[in-house]
């Protein structure tokens, strides 16, 4: 879920770090993986107070810490780093929708992580950040997972130009990474939304009423959520960071037009979860208006009738009708004549 | 209620002071508070004739008043610093939205603190003023309470960076206090809003249905009242004014973020909402949709069987099937099988 | 009404005067006061040949023309003034909507003043036009009335700034007046809307929607009045004309804010309407499900009762339950155990 | 209907000339009107081939061509005033929307002419192009017919300022003539509307729901012919072209606020369409909902009743009740006060 | 269908060529068409190693590729021609929305061919390439196909300019092919909406629902592809690459006329559902009215009569009526009485 508490936090003085998340016991996991063209070297499970040891000034450094609840490794990491206070604030917060802060010396970056679980269950958000600063990259993930494993195992394997290229290359993948997942999320949502629509159309349900409402609360929050990305690429785009290399705006343009595209998907299933509601809806009248004809036309044909049995049941010593030797058939044959017409008179009106 | 009367107030000359808010008999209550990196005094109760014997020209001096409906004390107090009398008319009309003006000698900030009550009852709106000057801050509640309390707390304690620096920060300090009570708001809202989309779906009544539109109602008020908030930050942060100073601006931006914020969450409920409202009806269209269908397989089963049953309790001398012998279970067997045939038409067609 | 018929102006040449509003018999007032410091003269019924011997160029000179239909007196009146023929049409084309013009010489600005009546009925629009030049200004209004009194008094009295400036404050004053009658409109419509949601929420009559899109209506058509007021104010503010003094422009800031927060509340007022009919729909859906229930819950009850009852009313000659000693007893409890195992099922459907 | 063939069109090259209106076989008709402030010369039928000749180069000369469905004349009118063949193109798309090509030498305006049909029947549009050269302009119409008759006859009798202007002013005028004729069609749209809202709200029948739908059809065609005529005298205001003298802008300025005055009335109007359809819908319902009521307060109060004539007409051989002298009075009273209690309940709920 | 599966491609570094369309075992088929004003020639599968050979440095070389799901043919030509990585993944990826690129040293153009099958079937979309470089135009097409014939016809037969000009007008002559194709599926479309529209007001049934759900889906797809192309062309006509010719400009302002077209009638297209859709539902709901209103008028006749019909044939001993000599004259009087007063009465209310 996106909500989540904040009372705790207010009227703290600005730069408290406050962790805002889900609260787990597991422990913060630091590893450093530094490279360059030649070389590649890997620590897992560092300690936050050392982490300045494995720094290697002549190679890339990316320090990757799995886990944000433990305000303390944050807070040293930020005074080894010089990171500003607000910044912290803002990694600690995991609510924060995404974007970018450029603090000269490194850029902060804010990202979400978005995962679908099946059968239309809520979404579920990881808070990624990103500190891009001089030979050196920090991120941060909500919990130690299979996130940036591809990107890793690319450096290990020098694949592509990634070890051939500096820090700028690197958070350029890393976000890539993380904007393509957005796919395979859309691609669940899109299958969803199909199956959806032919329920609507073909036998509306309760269930399908509550899928059609999950599917579009689903909408909603991605669309919160991938909207500042756009705004946060593009003001990358704009080149104005010196610490993103020239060369790495043009990989850069295909992470905007790739957000772009699921932007677009995302209203496309918007216009198209509107559409299937209002399917729903009118499947669910077009059925009530046919289970009333049903019922109106079994009332209609029988009312009468009964009414004329009813009649001829009736105790009045004078009824001659009843003493007629052919009463009975005639009274079949009237009754007969009545239900025929009423049927010719539906069929006029299409209703059988 | 964000919609008080303004008859009074047309066709008087403009700068004319009209209190436009709740009418109240408590006493306005002035208080200083003068602090820089060594010292703090407090004073309560100050009185606005000696208003600027407290201003202490070496240090920040806040001035805090609660209570705005008193004309004669806005006024005086307008007089002693010099302030325009159309910036007097804006803190005495409560329902001004949030502005920020730039009288070149000062600042005046217009912002909206907002409360929610329980049980979806509206929203309660208080006018919130601020005038910043050179090395002054006057602050105008409507009411006296807690808003500002923590952060008289933090100047006492010397907690932050608040006692380091100016009116600036003050004024920062005090904006971010004001937009952090609007995340209490939207919680409260958020959980209000999962517990109707659980009502909408499962068991939509009238209550539900007031609720909705209770929810919708305060939206369209928080809305309306946190839109001007992010231009009037927005025009703040444009750094024009020499009287923010510049090292307060990254906490500004920080404080965008939150409004920005604000509004996405703001915007979501209004999409969840407008869901909700949807689901409603599309509940009660398919209960009503289920109702018919009992009723229609109840009285197509029975109808025609009361008719024969009607054909048999005739009085007519000559009907043969009444003299024989299994005439009585002949009927029972005819009416079973017209009955169990139906049951079956309506199991075909998914109504049993 | 805000539609009226053009059709008699097609196809003349553009500037030729045709009247396209009500009819109306009166005849055209016209009145002169002129002003300074020291000094006011009032002189009322002006003929508008000797116009130009009323004009005190060392003073301010205000004409005011209380009817538009004449249009011998709008023509002489622009011959005097010197003013543009299109100018004259615009004056005398009551739909026009609120503009400025500027014609160096002079600016001219079209207003609507609106008007409420009572039981939302149609609102009332009135044009209003201003011509502001070298020390004059003119006002034309549609119909005598009371608008600008309290401006005229004020100038009578000499309360605020009026008499020490000059036409510009004059205009601004004048438009000031019509801005702030918007809000008595609003007030209005606002205590309308609130008893509207009450009503659709508990008691929706066909006379409940009625009076809802007749709110609608007003709004749809306050909206299309006021919006155009607001860029017309807002070009203004950019102070490009001399003819507004400069210290003219914060009092027009002051109006700019008050045509904001106006727009602002017709928005909020369209919301609150949408909303309101959304609740009025969905009460009427939810009482038809709760009439459709009462049907089904006695039709379910009786109708199988019925048949029963009917069956043992039928006159076949071996009916053997018919001789029975508790026959009619065992009747009764068969029936009643029928009925009280069905109010259970509603029971536990909710229903009842 | 706006939507027209142009699958005839696909594959060729472009600049051929393919008319995609309706079929006709009336001659194409030029005549040809050359005036200055002193004299004016009409020409009727001309040929094709000789139209050169009666260009005057001292004078205004304006070319009227009705009827654009022969190619071989547009092609030859093209050649003899060299006009680009994507300009002849355009005149022969009789769907191409307003806009306004600036080829340096002329200046080439499309433009809509909407009559309105009575009884709803969809709106009939005509294509207008006209080619504003130096000293000259050649107007195109689908159909000969009124359009400009009251412009040829303004320069006939030399009313207005028409003779003593040039080419730009004919353009503005003709401009003119067919904006102001927008009004006749949205007046009688005005009145459909307001009857249909009427309708709506007191007798909703099916033709209301078909006139409704009518009339949204006429406002969104509207809409998307007269939004680019606002685009289209936009650009032409901004006076970039040397063939719109400087003295015509202020009349530009006057069409332009007519067409911004057509738009909001259009939208105005689309609102109002919106809220009669929700009025219209509303009022079914309401409608429903008392007729479910009659049929629920009928059946519920006689269809218990019936049970109990029912059960006493049962032929049970002991059934104490019918030996009883008092029985028949007893169960009229039995009914009586269940048919009393009812109804007393029905009026409680308001039903009756 | 237009989503389809990209979870494959995730993880991969970026570059790597991954075919995201349907899988085919067609062979891809090169061919290449040199020509200039004087000579044309034309080789049919092309093999891709020896493309570099049939490039022709003195005239416009045109190759055509179609198929794009064999990576090696894709991955060579982009080393014969210097592509970059990038340019070979859009080609690929069949899901990416139309754009442009400027590589300075030739433009890449992504654009999208629809084809509308009959019976609101899903459109189908084709991926379409160009790449424009100095001298040389490569085309990429999903399936081998007739969207170029008319174009390579063109060149053939030497008709137009085509021959005379360079690939900038190649490049414009195949864009405008491509938009000119939408024209068929709107038209295609156009008809199905006005049938729809028809179907909808008069006889909804639930194959009317599923089609205009079909169209709907339909225009979000088509609005989903066609928007980017707008923004493309118009980044185009900005003429900041030399690689597109001066006077292919306003050639190009013609296809960006002719989107514009298309981009309004998709929008009126959409209004039109929308209210087709509303037309469906307030048509379903005033037919169940009538439905309902046929129930009403026969249960509520005939249901007080069945209840005296009921009453006369009760057993009691003592029933006065039944020994009267008239009783059963006055009981058809009687009932005739009830059932005449009731029709007036329906009548009153117009439901008869």
């Amino acid at each position: 879920m996106a909500r989540k508490s904040r009372k705790k936090k207010i009227g703290v003085s600005p730069g408290s770090l406050i962790y805002v998340g889900d609260k787990t016991d597991e422990p913060v996991k630091i590893s450093v993986l530094t490279y360059d063209e030649h070389r590649v070297k890997e620590t897992a499970d560092v300690s936050v107070a050392d982490i300045l040891q494995h720094k290697d000034e002549s190679a890339v450094t990316w320090i990757n810490v799995s886990g944000i609840h433990n305000m303390e490794v944050i807070e040293t990491l930020g005074k080894r780093f010089h990171l500003h206070p607000l910044l912290l604030e803002d990694i600690a917060n995991t609510q924060h929708r995404a974007k970018i802060d450029d603090y000269e010396d490194y850029l902060f970056i804010v990202l979400k992580m978005i995962f679908s679980e099946p059968d239309s269950a809520p979404l579920q958000f990881e808070h990624i950040c990103i500190v891009l600063g001089r030979g050196f990259l920090i991120s941060f993930q909500e919990r130690e997972g299979d996130v940036f494993t591809s990107v890793r195992e690319r450096i290990r394997k020098g694949k592509g130009r990634i070890r051939k290229s500096g820090t700028g290359y690197l958070a350029y993948a890393l976000m890539d990474m993380v904007i393509d997942h957005y796919f395979l999320v859309l691609e669940q949502l899109g299958d969803d939304i199909e199956i959806l629509q032919q329920e609507a159309l073909e036998r509306p349900t309760r269930k399908t009423l509550a899928a059609i409402h999950a599917a579009r609360h689903q909408v909603v929050y991605l669309r919160k959520s991938v909207w500042p990305v756009r705004e946060m690429i593009n003001s990358l785009l704009r080149g104005e960071s010196e610490l993103i290399e020239g060369y790495v705006l043009i990989y850069l343009q295909d992470v905007y037009d790739h957000v772009i595209q699921v932007i677009d998907t995302i209203e496309t299933y918007r216009d198209l979860l509107a559409g299937t509601l209002d399917s729903y809806m009118s499947s669910v009248s077009q059925k009530m208006n046919e289970t009333m004809k049903v019922l109106t036309v079994m009332a209609t044909l029988f009312i009468p009738l009964t009414f004329f049995a009813g009649v001829y049941g009736m105790n009045f010593t004078y009824m001659p009708e009843l003493e007629w030797q052919y009463g009975y058939p005639i009274f079949w044959i009237f009754t007969g004549v009545i239900f025929v017409s009423m049927v010719v008179w539906f069929k006029t009106r299409k209703w059988l």
